[in-house]
């Protein structure tokens, strides 16, 4: 597949109307072919006026030929597969082999997807039959479906350059919802972008479906970001990034004249928490299994375990002499851009400041963007005293925090900010002070792990990537999983309507075989 | 019941410390007895640091403990009946036997709940069993469910003084999905908020359940709602009202360190659309039908049908004698403050000045704070060039909009801001235009109401009182109806945990026999 460096809105290419750039190698700093264009406003002005006319049909479309166009994504990325990761390595840094898994997995999103459209279960119809008998007055038939909120904008993530990024579960969810997408393409992986892009272009053409239906943007700064979420057409907006990045968008899209839902996920420390028999058991192990997962990704994940707290006593030493023995054996890797690595360097620093020691440090870097991998300990009243210790370095780093007693252990839990996950690492003699610590975790994290390391991520029904702020913006939905597709419906109720009228999913007859929740009760006939 | 006029803060009863209120009778201007303490930060503080005491316990009440609290409010309700709709009355101006029926609809709408909480499908259970067999890697055991996203605080409404104010459908679902709650009363009726928020704080010491889970406080001004809303235990809002006041609210959660949800319902002019077969067929009913809900509680009711658009043609001049005949026969009532009723007053006068025609007026008015009914007209080209036109007038007024053609209609169809909901008047020869209009009506409304007038609402399964916005804040929740628990649930993911730390819902034999979502599949196993 052709790279031209053009912008893909609806069935068009543009080229550039405000400048154009290159993608940077950063392993070499040096710049990659071809130039991509650079939009701005008016692209963002005319990708919108496309979804919008795209709407109507799209959101209407049957749920067989939308399961159909979501495969056909699926089919295009597999076909594009070995170019895909090739390119994305060139433009991240990152493995091919990794990269290739991260295809693999954007392709099987969009068949799981197909799935929970054609399952239609997402609708949540519900059907109040009428009651023309009911004293003191008939009750009328009440019908509700979910129906998508309307066009989104969709920022790309850097960190993981496909499945998070223009063919991520973001793009995969919103699609399946019903929504038209316009793509905003993070500049450090531009030719991965419109690779993908192109992907679901052709699939848009291939399945019939109104050209609006998907637009790729690219620009320089922050205009085009801001653009797009204060678009009156756009009416929802996701993002993986930064916490300042994500707060930026979340405060645009609220002051418009009509807010509109923003998911943003930001950051998260995802602590683990090893209790004390399990520590005496399984230190080395434990300490060996977090460092590995710390350090995948040069530690540029949302979902890295950044702190690891465990009480004093037996096993504390061999889980320290594990976790340091991992770091120093990690050679300095390229990170993803030169100002992830500056900003990763600057962190270290900051912990520094805050009263973390350094107590292993990986073979020093050559390379000039390069993340070298530090551990840090403290004890766990510094932990208490320097609130800050809790907040993300994104890049091979961890804290072991060095707690003196039950009691501090959950004075220190109850001081976290939200969390995507956290970890229990536990024997069944700390049954009793799980259940303590339980409570205390469900209140501020999306996903609760046992026994294991929270990377990498399942998708399936029961996944969560989400939870209380700052980990989200909104604690109440995931980007992550089958249930990702919440974030972009809303319900409508169908009143008094004639059969032929109504929409098919909420039909007598259940025409689509569907899961329904009749007089209060599920059936599905 | 007495009432004393303290503040009820989790189980204790408080004096003012910010000076005290007299309700007022809108009727005769005249101050009723007795004084109602007024509080502020202190009391905010106080309430919801119960409120956080009390989250881990009443979060992880069992569903039946759950159910037969809300059981017990609903009992309490109709112990007091007579007494709270005699001071409703005395406070509001409405007429005891509407109150009635709003403490009854209050006291099932509880019981609903409760029924809700037994059915268990608002956790959402879902399981994604482990595979250990998986390549290329084993998948771990998953299970999510949702719980209360923390404490709550809730505006009560001054329209409804029952059923949507202390013992509405907001502090129903909020108790259901597990959220403590802190009511702010609204002054307009302090004596039913009282006899309302002892009932529920009774139902809370005789359930054994944590004092903390409810508490009642009141304020001069909107210090002690932003108070509230900016209180960093309070972890969620929920407000009926103006859109002025609404968004203030929601623009500060936003504004918070660490934004929370905000739901609001706002303003709404639930436009009905005749078409021209039902016009000639029905003309004379369709505006007795509609003048006759559109005077209901003096027009000042969230989906009062404020805007009536009926193509030019035959049936058109019965339809607007109808209507006068019923405007012109409309005794002017007292409205529920004298602010509200200045406000229609001014507002009568800016439809004027926007180029609507008064066309018929019920009897003049003698009281101070009566509002007197007024039927204004426009042609439909006014309305495409005089937006504000559309705009929600709360009162007993309505705008009958002649309309030239078919492209016309649509026109203003698109032109509508977001309602609660939308009407269409159809007979058979009508389906075609009809299925032109309705996506132009999913797109802008909550509920879609054929051959019948929105009011009043149902309280069912299937029941929609959103809409995207101004008619609320986010167009994906409900506030009324079994769904408007959903806006206080987030979902938690339990990764690899043995059974007896599982949740009940989430435990292998599924000891609650709730439904569940296993493997993608609905099973109640």
């Amino acid at each position: 597949m052709e790279i031209t460096g053009n912008l893909l809105i609806g069935a068009a290419e543009l080229p550039a109307s405000a400048g154009t750039m290159k993608a940077l190698n950063p392993a070499s700093n040096a710049e990659i072919e071809p130039a991509f264009a650079l939009g701005g406003a008016a692209e963002v002005e005319r990708a919108a006026q496309l979804a919008d006319d795209a709407f109507d049909s799209y959101n209407n479309t049957s749920l067989a030929v939308r399961a159909a166009f979501l495969e056909r994504i699926a089919d295009g990325l597999d076909a594009i597969a070995p170019q895909l990761a090739q390119r994305a390595s060139l433009e991240t840094g990152l493995p091919v082999a990794q990269l290739e898994g991260e295809t693999a997995k954007a392709a099987i999103q969009f068949r799981q997807f197909a799935t929970v459209v054609r399952q239609g279960r997402f609708r949540q119809a519900t059907i109040d039959p009428a009651q023309p008998e009911r004293q003191p007055r008939a009750r009328m038939d009440h019908r509700l479906q979910k129906i998508a909120i309307g066009p989104v904008a969709i920022f790309g993530a850097s960190n993981f350059p496909i499945s998070y990024s223009v063919a991520g579960g973001d793009t995969a969810s919103a699609l399946a919802a019903g929504c038209p997408v316009i793509l905003k393409a993070h500049n450090g992986h531009p030719g991965a972008s419109e690779l993908m892009g192109r992907v679901i272009q052709q699939a848009v053409a291939a399945s019939g479906l109104h050209e609006g239906v998907f637009s790729l943007v690219r620009g320089a700064g922050n205009g085009i970001g801001e653009a797009l979420v204060e678009h009156p057409l756009v009416k929802g907006v996701t993002f993986t990034g930064s916490e300042a990045g994500g707060m930026a968008l979340f405060h645009r899209a609220q002051r418009r004249p009509d807010p509109i839902p923003v998911f943003t996920e930001m950051t998260s420390v995802n602590p683990t928490f090893v209790l004390p028999a399990a520590l005496a058991a399984r230190g080395h192990a434990i300490g060996d299994g977090f460092a590995e997962r710390m350090l995948v990704t040069v530690g540029q994940a949302c979902l890295k375990p950044a702190i690891l707290l465990a009480l004093d006593g037996p096993g504390y030493d061999d889980l320290k002499e594990a976790m340091s023995a991992r770091v120093k054996a990690m050679r300095a890797r390229t990170m993803l851009t030169p100002g992830i690595c500056e900003a990763y360097r600057n962190n270290l620093h900051r912990q520094q400041q805050a009263g973390a020691t350094q107590i292993a440090t990986g073979p020093g870097s050559e390379g000039a963007w390069e993340g070298q991998a530090v551990l840090f300990e403290v004890d766990g009243a510094s932990m208490l005293e320097q609130p800050s210790l809790s907040e993300e370095v994104f890049g091979p780093n961890a804290l072991l925090v060095k707690v003196a007693d039950v009691e501090q252990l959950l004075a220190i839990a109850r001081q976290f900010r939200g969390q995507l996950s956290a970890t229990m690492q536990i024997e069944q003699a700390d049954y009793s002070l799980a259940m303590r610590l339980l409570p205390l975790l469900e209140r501020r994290t999306g996903r609760i792990v046992i026994n294991a390391f929270a990377h990498p991520q399942e998708v399936s029904y029961a996944s969560i990537h989400g939870g209380p702020f700052p980990a989200t913006s909104d604690s109440r939905f995931t980007s992550v999983g089958m249930s990702a597709i919440e974030r972009f419906l809303r319900p409508v109720c169908y009143q008094g309507f004639p059969d032929e009228m109504l929409p098919e999913a909420l039909r007598h007859d259940n025409p689509l075989g569907i899961w329904r929740v009749t007089e209060g009760e599920m059936a599905r006939e």
